[in-house]
Protein backbone atom coordinates (compact mmCIF):
# COMPACT_ATOMS: atom_id res chain seq x y z
CA UNK A 1 0.00 0.00 0.00
CA UNK A 2 2.26 2.57 1.42
CA UNK A 3 6.40 3.26 1.85
CA UNK A 4 6.45 3.43 5.10
CA UNK A 5 9.76 4.17 7.05
CA UNK A 6 10.48 5.35 10.91
CA UNK A 7 10.80 9.23 10.33
CA UNK A 8 11.07 9.46 13.83
CA UNK A 9 10.78 8.69 17.20
CA UNK A 10 9.61 11.44 19.87
CA UNK A 11 10.74 12.27 23.01
CA UNK A 12 8.93 14.45 25.64
CA UNK A 13 11.87 16.72 27.54
CA UNK A 14 11.44 19.54 30.09
CA UNK A 15 14.62 21.21 28.70
CA UNK A 16 15.67 21.07 25.36
CA UNK A 17 18.94 22.95 25.79
CA UNK A 18 19.56 20.26 28.52
CA UNK A 19 18.38 17.17 25.99
CA UNK A 20 20.69 18.05 23.18
CA UNK A 21 23.40 18.33 25.54
CA UNK A 22 23.24 15.01 26.30
CA UNK A 23 22.55 13.53 23.06
CA UNK A 24 25.32 15.57 21.90
CA UNK A 25 27.67 14.07 25.27
CA UNK A 26 26.72 10.79 25.42
CA UNK A 27 25.92 9.89 21.57
CA UNK A 28 27.92 12.59 20.05
CA UNK A 29 24.82 13.51 18.08
CA UNK A 30 23.74 16.72 17.39
CA UNK A 31 20.64 18.80 16.44
CA UNK A 32 20.04 19.15 11.90
CA UNK A 33 17.03 21.75 13.16
CA UNK A 34 15.53 23.44 15.63
CA UNK A 35 11.72 25.30 15.38
CA UNK A 36 8.59 26.01 17.23
CA UNK A 37 5.76 24.37 15.86
CA UNK A 38 2.86 26.81 17.81
CA UNK A 39 0.34 24.48 16.65
CA UNK A 40 2.01 21.68 18.39
CA UNK A 41 2.69 23.94 21.68
CA UNK A 42 6.17 22.90 21.49
CA UNK A 43 9.52 23.95 20.75
CA UNK A 44 11.40 20.51 18.92
CA UNK A 45 14.88 19.71 17.82
CA UNK A 46 15.51 17.00 15.29
CA UNK A 47 18.81 14.56 15.44
CA UNK A 48 19.49 12.56 12.61
CA UNK A 49 20.48 9.27 13.91
CA UNK A 50 21.46 6.79 10.31
CA UNK A 51 18.11 6.95 8.43
CA UNK A 52 15.89 8.11 11.44
CA UNK A 53 15.34 10.91 13.82
CA UNK A 54 15.38 11.87 16.99
CA UNK A 55 12.45 14.38 17.66
CA UNK A 56 13.05 16.38 21.13
CA UNK A 57 9.65 18.11 22.15
CA UNK A 58 9.64 20.86 24.56
CA UNK A 59 6.25 22.14 25.47
CA UNK A 60 5.63 25.77 25.08
CA UNK A 61 2.92 25.86 27.71
CA UNK A 62 2.10 23.12 30.51
CA UNK A 63 -1.59 23.28 28.94
CA UNK A 64 -0.18 22.20 25.51
CA UNK A 65 -0.46 18.57 25.39
CA UNK A 66 2.91 17.40 25.59
CA UNK A 67 2.76 19.69 28.46
CA UNK A 68 0.17 17.82 29.67
CA UNK A 69 1.84 14.05 29.18
CA UNK A 70 5.39 15.83 30.98
CA UNK A 71 3.34 16.33 34.18
CA UNK A 72 1.41 12.82 33.69
CA UNK A 73 3.82 11.13 32.98
CA UNK A 74 7.40 12.89 33.44
CA UNK A 75 10.20 12.85 30.41
CA UNK A 76 9.86 9.95 27.87
CA UNK A 77 8.84 8.62 25.06
CA UNK A 78 5.81 10.24 23.19
CA UNK A 79 5.45 9.12 19.30
CA UNK A 80 6.26 7.56 16.59
CA UNK A 81 5.81 8.76 13.20
CA UNK A 82 6.08 6.50 9.87
CA UNK A 83 6.73 8.10 7.04
CA UNK A 84 4.06 7.66 4.19
CA UNK A 85 3.91 8.60 0.58
CA UNK A 86 0.41 9.39 0.22
CA UNK A 87 -0.79 10.65 3.38
CA UNK A 88 -4.74 10.88 2.03
CA UNK A 89 -4.43 7.05 0.87
CA UNK A 90 -2.94 6.26 4.51
CA UNK A 91 -5.59 7.79 6.53
CA UNK A 92 -8.19 6.30 3.78
CA UNK A 93 -6.68 2.98 4.79
CA UNK A 94 -6.98 3.29 8.25
CA UNK A 95 -10.09 4.58 8.02
CA UNK A 96 -11.41 1.67 5.93
CA UNK A 97 -10.35 -0.72 8.87
CA UNK A 98 -12.08 1.36 11.59
CA UNK A 99 -9.01 2.55 13.31
CA UNK A 100 -9.47 5.87 15.66
CA UNK A 101 -7.95 8.36 14.21
CA UNK A 102 -7.32 11.83 16.11
CA UNK A 103 -7.01 13.61 12.66
CA UNK A 104 -9.36 12.54 10.41
CA UNK A 105 -7.69 15.16 7.39
CA UNK A 106 -3.87 16.06 7.57
CA UNK A 107 -2.17 19.08 8.94
CA UNK A 108 0.42 20.96 8.47
CA UNK A 109 3.54 19.77 11.34
CA UNK A 110 7.18 20.55 11.40
CA UNK A 111 9.69 20.91 8.43
CA UNK A 112 5.98 21.84 6.65
CA UNK A 113 4.96 18.59 6.19
CA UNK A 114 1.49 16.89 6.08
CA UNK A 115 0.92 15.08 9.09
CA UNK A 116 -2.06 13.54 11.17
CA UNK A 117 -2.03 11.15 14.29
CA UNK A 118 -3.27 7.78 15.32
CA UNK A 119 -5.17 7.30 18.31
CA UNK A 120 -3.09 5.78 20.87
CA UNK A 121 -5.62 3.19 22.10
CA UNK A 122 -5.73 2.06 18.65
CA UNK A 123 -2.81 -0.29 18.46
CA UNK A 124 -0.63 -1.00 21.41
CA UNK A 125 -0.37 2.36 23.43
CA UNK A 126 1.73 3.78 20.93
CA UNK A 127 0.81 7.67 19.62
CA UNK A 128 1.32 6.98 16.03
CA UNK A 129 1.91 9.99 13.50
CA UNK A 130 2.10 9.94 9.83
CA UNK A 131 4.49 12.39 8.03
CA UNK A 132 3.96 12.85 4.21
CA UNK A 133 7.04 12.90 2.68
CA UNK A 134 7.99 13.06 -1.16
CA UNK A 135 10.45 10.60 -1.40
CA UNK A 136 8.99 7.90 1.30
CA UNK B 1 33.04 8.09 17.33
CA UNK B 2 30.83 5.89 16.39
CA UNK B 3 27.77 4.93 13.68
CA UNK B 4 24.52 5.28 14.61
CA UNK B 5 21.25 4.49 13.53
CA UNK B 6 17.69 3.22 15.05
CA UNK B 7 17.51 -0.13 14.80
CA UNK B 8 14.66 -0.54 16.60
CA UNK B 9 11.65 0.57 18.64
CA UNK B 10 10.50 -1.77 21.98
CA UNK B 11 6.90 -1.59 22.34
CA UNK B 12 5.48 -3.48 25.62
CA UNK B 13 2.34 -5.28 24.40
CA UNK B 14 -0.27 -7.83 26.67
CA UNK B 15 -0.85 -9.88 23.59
CA UNK B 16 1.80 -10.47 20.34
CA UNK B 17 -0.64 -12.37 18.05
CA UNK B 18 -3.16 -9.13 18.70
CA UNK B 19 -0.57 -6.58 18.03
CA UNK B 20 1.29 -8.48 15.27
CA UNK B 21 -2.47 -8.36 13.68
CA UNK B 22 -3.01 -4.79 14.11
CA UNK B 23 0.46 -3.93 12.66
CA UNK B 24 -0.69 -5.98 9.66
CA UNK B 25 -3.80 -4.52 9.41
CA UNK B 26 -3.34 -0.85 10.04
CA UNK B 27 0.28 -0.65 8.26
CA UNK B 28 0.51 -3.74 6.10
CA UNK B 29 3.80 -4.82 7.70
CA UNK B 30 4.53 -8.34 9.08
CA UNK B 31 7.24 -9.32 11.00
CA UNK B 32 10.54 -10.53 10.09
CA UNK B 33 10.73 -13.06 12.94
CA UNK B 34 9.59 -14.25 16.13
CA UNK B 35 11.96 -15.28 18.87
CA UNK B 36 11.88 -16.00 22.66
CA UNK B 37 14.61 -14.86 24.53
CA UNK B 38 14.48 -16.33 28.30
CA UNK B 39 16.90 -13.65 29.30
CA UNK B 40 14.74 -10.67 28.91
CA UNK B 41 11.82 -12.87 29.89
CA UNK B 42 9.73 -11.85 27.01
CA UNK B 43 8.42 -13.26 23.43
CA UNK B 44 9.36 -10.67 20.85
CA UNK B 45 8.83 -10.03 17.15
CA UNK B 46 10.80 -7.81 14.85
CA UNK B 47 9.04 -5.67 12.08
CA UNK B 48 10.65 -4.33 9.56
CA UNK B 49 9.91 -0.68 9.10
CA UNK B 50 12.39 0.98 6.08
CA UNK B 51 16.07 0.63 7.36
CA UNK B 52 14.78 0.50 11.21
CA UNK B 53 12.24 -1.99 12.96
CA UNK B 54 9.19 -2.26 15.88
CA UNK B 55 10.18 -4.40 18.31
CA UNK B 56 7.49 -6.53 19.69
CA UNK B 57 7.86 -7.45 23.30
CA UNK B 58 4.89 -9.68 25.56
CA UNK B 59 6.05 -10.47 28.80
CA UNK B 60 6.86 -14.67 29.87
CA UNK B 61 5.74 -13.67 33.76
CA UNK B 62 4.30 -10.93 35.45
CA UNK B 63 7.57 -10.24 37.13
CA UNK B 64 9.58 -9.86 34.55
CA UNK B 65 10.80 -6.26 33.52
CA UNK B 66 8.51 -5.82 30.78
CA UNK B 67 5.50 -7.52 32.51
CA UNK B 68 5.95 -4.85 35.39
CA UNK B 69 6.14 -2.16 33.21
CA UNK B 70 2.44 -3.20 31.31
CA UNK B 71 1.56 -3.44 35.42
CA UNK B 72 2.82 0.15 35.95
CA UNK B 73 2.08 1.88 32.65
CA UNK B 74 0.09 -0.48 29.98
CA UNK B 75 0.68 -0.84 26.76
CA UNK B 76 3.31 1.73 25.03
CA UNK B 77 6.57 2.32 23.75
CA UNK B 78 9.66 0.75 26.20
CA UNK B 79 12.72 1.25 24.90
CA UNK B 80 14.59 2.65 21.72
CA UNK B 81 17.63 0.93 20.46
CA UNK B 82 21.12 2.45 18.79
CA UNK B 83 22.85 0.29 16.41
CA UNK B 84 26.87 0.28 16.98
CA UNK B 85 29.39 -0.99 15.41
CA UNK B 86 31.85 -1.45 18.48
CA UNK B 87 29.31 -1.95 21.90
CA UNK B 88 33.00 -2.07 24.13
CA UNK B 89 33.77 1.48 22.60
CA UNK B 90 30.28 2.91 23.07
CA UNK B 91 30.14 1.50 26.85
CA UNK B 92 33.80 3.07 27.67
CA UNK B 93 32.60 6.31 25.88
CA UNK B 94 29.50 6.50 28.16
CA UNK B 95 31.47 5.25 31.60
CA UNK B 96 33.78 8.29 30.69
CA UNK B 97 30.84 10.85 30.65
CA UNK B 98 29.74 9.23 34.24
CA UNK B 99 26.48 7.97 32.84
CA UNK B 100 24.44 5.43 34.67
CA UNK B 101 24.61 1.77 32.46
CA UNK B 102 22.49 -0.56 33.81
CA UNK B 103 24.83 -3.27 32.05
CA UNK B 104 28.44 -2.36 32.76
CA UNK B 105 29.56 -5.16 30.11
CA UNK B 106 27.49 -6.59 27.21
CA UNK B 107 25.34 -9.58 27.38
CA UNK B 108 23.63 -11.47 24.79
CA UNK B 109 20.47 -9.81 23.10
CA UNK B 110 17.84 -11.16 20.27
CA UNK B 111 19.00 -12.39 17.17
CA UNK B 112 22.21 -13.17 19.28
CA UNK B 113 23.64 -9.38 18.85
CA UNK B 114 25.55 -8.36 22.03
CA UNK B 115 23.50 -5.50 23.83
CA UNK B 116 23.78 -3.53 26.99
CA UNK B 117 20.98 -0.98 28.41
CA UNK B 118 21.44 2.82 29.60
CA UNK B 119 19.30 3.37 32.33
CA UNK B 120 16.14 6.04 31.57
CA UNK B 121 17.53 8.26 34.19
CA UNK B 122 20.48 9.25 32.40
CA UNK B 123 18.98 11.22 29.44
CA UNK B 124 15.31 12.26 28.73
CA UNK B 125 13.42 9.62 30.69
CA UNK B 126 14.13 6.81 27.85
CA UNK B 127 15.36 3.75 28.24
CA UNK B 128 17.80 3.06 26.04
CA UNK B 129 19.09 -0.11 24.38
CA UNK B 130 23.00 -0.45 22.42
CA UNK B 131 22.98 -3.29 20.20
CA UNK B 132 26.16 -4.31 18.55
CA UNK B 133 25.49 -4.91 14.65
CA UNK B 134 28.70 -5.72 12.37
CA UNK B 135 27.29 -3.01 9.85
CA UNK B 136 26.69 -0.25 12.12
Amino acid sequence: MLAYNIHHVAIAVSDLDAAIAGYESLYNITPLSREVVQDQGVSEAMIAVGGSHIQLLEPLTPESPVGRFLSQNGEGMHHIAFAVSDIEAALAHLKSTGARLIDETPRLGGGGHRIAFVHPKELAGTLVELVELDNA
